[in-house]
């Protein structure tokens, strides 16, 4: 097993190690691992002027699995459109064709307060966003800026979907519901938009090969907000790369521990890039106070998807309980009585766990 | 001043209903208005054939705003495309260029216990969310369903905006946020589309003649986690018709009683739709049941901004005031120790305030 490690920007590298000495124990332990690093994003963009230069693709498309720091700070801002960290993540979601994104939105007992929701709202919270990754409004041509027929500047996108696309998320989505609890909530604007209503009627297609699925629709204005009405209602949700983009944080941010919550964006093989669901943080990046947690778990969902090892994914997720059942924190959902820990000291603490 | 009265279809005309006792109040008390009604939605495809049928653009168009109830239901669910109630409401809002619609989001003192957020986050929250509403991707040309090169079913639509459209939503924007605390928050996906980053360019140039006002700028992903992690943050929010479309649903759920909240669609010249933010319920339509408040406080935001009747809506508002804190509530905003009332009862309540 290959494993292509991309620490990214801002905190990444620092979240990264943490992942790794966490890697390290299983492979002492006897599980195989190759590991090789590559620059994403700004990093890469300062080493070879790109942010996804060759040397890292030629790494990643060679990789059974790819682990993200995460990319993007303000150093990168001002830098023109096809150079900025995002266009890196965006390549290579694209070129690896990790057309199925996994987000959990999970709240884990110890941190039921970090949520700003009421306890009743979010205790046992479980949500699995199933959010498609390279197409829609994200990849449709055309698009640009211009001058319109009035001679006036405009710009535009596209918001494409064609068949197959809709239709391998679509089993994506409803295997994961038919190992959960059979409950799929497929998110559009089909009263608006013709092709999330072509989605719609594609995900009704698709239905009726898992006949055990109770499959249901929900427009994306309602899902934001029935999401803070009453979160637990829903169990899988699939949606498209926009609608899922706004939601899986919406979502994510319900538990108040962002900083916890993975992502797996797989491709139609198991060949999977896992990241943190939470972002670069420039402003404590360097400063060891990051939570490699979400990597951690990260690296879990890599395990259990791209490698099938479960045992192993169990055992990091049993470690990540552990350490916060013992009272462990970094500082993002740290609170009174518990013990704050730094970045390494949270990965002390697992790998011990 | 004349007043075309849209009562739609499911709770509709009952909310509608006790909106028009209040302006009778109003008006035998010497406010000069004239009503008339016409149909909109699915009870207008139920009389005439069509969502937005002849006689109702004609009164629309001759009258100085509009007071609309809600559109849909399931009865209409199976129509083509073109006759659906939404589309008569989306061909009403392109049909008066009311390129502006204004939601608030306000938590109520008296009704802090229905949000579902924790009251320290929300006391207090008071957001203006002015979301375009004539543009982007909901109105775009090309748009539809057909088959791409490869000879695969997809469909497509067009994110699109032009300078003026921009501009003209900017200042809207920038002039409340003047009446306000002269903070806005721009929305925008910059990052990946270009009709967000153009957006986001023209912003800052608007911006210039309002040195006044501090503007900063979010991505919608990060927005979406923001309003439920700190909605506090926000004054006034600035966004397309799409991201405005799913943001100020979430938002006005942060409040916890969107029985509560009104709109408003405005043109150019202070013409405007008033509608309250919620829809047609149609599973509790023509019981009596349904909270007229947020009808009655569009009725408030018509007299103040297409009328120009500060006076009266500041009595209006100020009677919704009185009758939440002397205990009436209808069964949406219902706690223990308050006094249930139907929807007539509550219109009862407010003509007596
Ligand atoms: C950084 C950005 C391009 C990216 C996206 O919009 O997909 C991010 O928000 C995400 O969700 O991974
Ligand atoms: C009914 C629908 C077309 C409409 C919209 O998407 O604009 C509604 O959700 C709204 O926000 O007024």
């Amino acid at each position: 097993m290959k494993i292509a490690i991309l620490p990214g920007d801002g905190i990444g590298p620092e979240i990264i190690a943490q992942a790794e000495r966490v890697l390290d124990v299983l492979r002492s332990d006897g599980l195989k691992m190759e590991t090789e690093h590559a620059p994403l994003g700004g990093a890469a963009y300062d080493q070879y002027g790109a942010p996804y230069p060759e040397a890292t693709q030629k790494l990643a498309r060679e990789a059974d699995a790819v682990l993200l720091g995460a990319v993007g700070g303000p150093a990168y801002d001002k830098l023109d459109r096809p150079l900025r960290p995002e266009r890196g993540l965006l390549a290579i979601r694209k070129d690896l064709n990790l057309f199925a994104n996994l987000r959990p939105a999970i709240l884990y007992p110890e941190l039921a307060n970090a949520s700003t929701l009421k306890p009743e709202v979010v205790a046992g919270l479980d949500i699995m966003i199933v959010r498609e990754l390279t197409g829609d409004i994200y990849f449709g041509q055309p698009r640009g800026m211009g001058v319109n027929a009035q001679g006036e500047r405009e710009a535009f996108n596209t918001m494409r979907y064609s068949e197959s696309e809709v239709r391998r998320i679509a089993h994506v989505a409803f295997g994961i519901a038919m190992k959960r609890n059979r409950k799929l909530c497929s998110v559009d604007k089909a009263n608006v938009l013709e092709t999330t209503e072509f989605w719609k009627e594609i995900m009704i297609e698709v239905a009726k090969e898992y006949p055990q699925v109770e499959l249901s629709h929900m427009y994306v204005d309602n899902a934001a907000m029935q999401l803070v009405r009453n979160p637990k209602q829903f169990d899988v949700m699939v949606t498209g790369n926009i609608f899922g983009d706004i939601l899986s944080d919406e979502a994510s941010m319900l538990t108040g521990s962002i900083g916890m919550l993975p992502s797996a964006s797989l491709d139609q093989n198991n060949k999977g890039l896992y990241e943190p669901s939470h972002g670069s943080a420039p402003d404590i990046a360097g400063q060891n106070l990051a939570n490699p947690l979400a990597t951690i778990l990260s690296a879990a969902m890599m395990l259990r998807y791209s490698f099938g090892q479960e045992a192993a994914a169990l055992r990091v997720e049993g470690a990540v309980k552990k350490v916060l059942a013992q009272g462990y924190r970094t500082a993002d959902i740290y609170e009174a009585g518990c013990e704050k820990v730094s970045c390494s000291g949270m990965g002390d603490a697992v790998v011990a766990a």
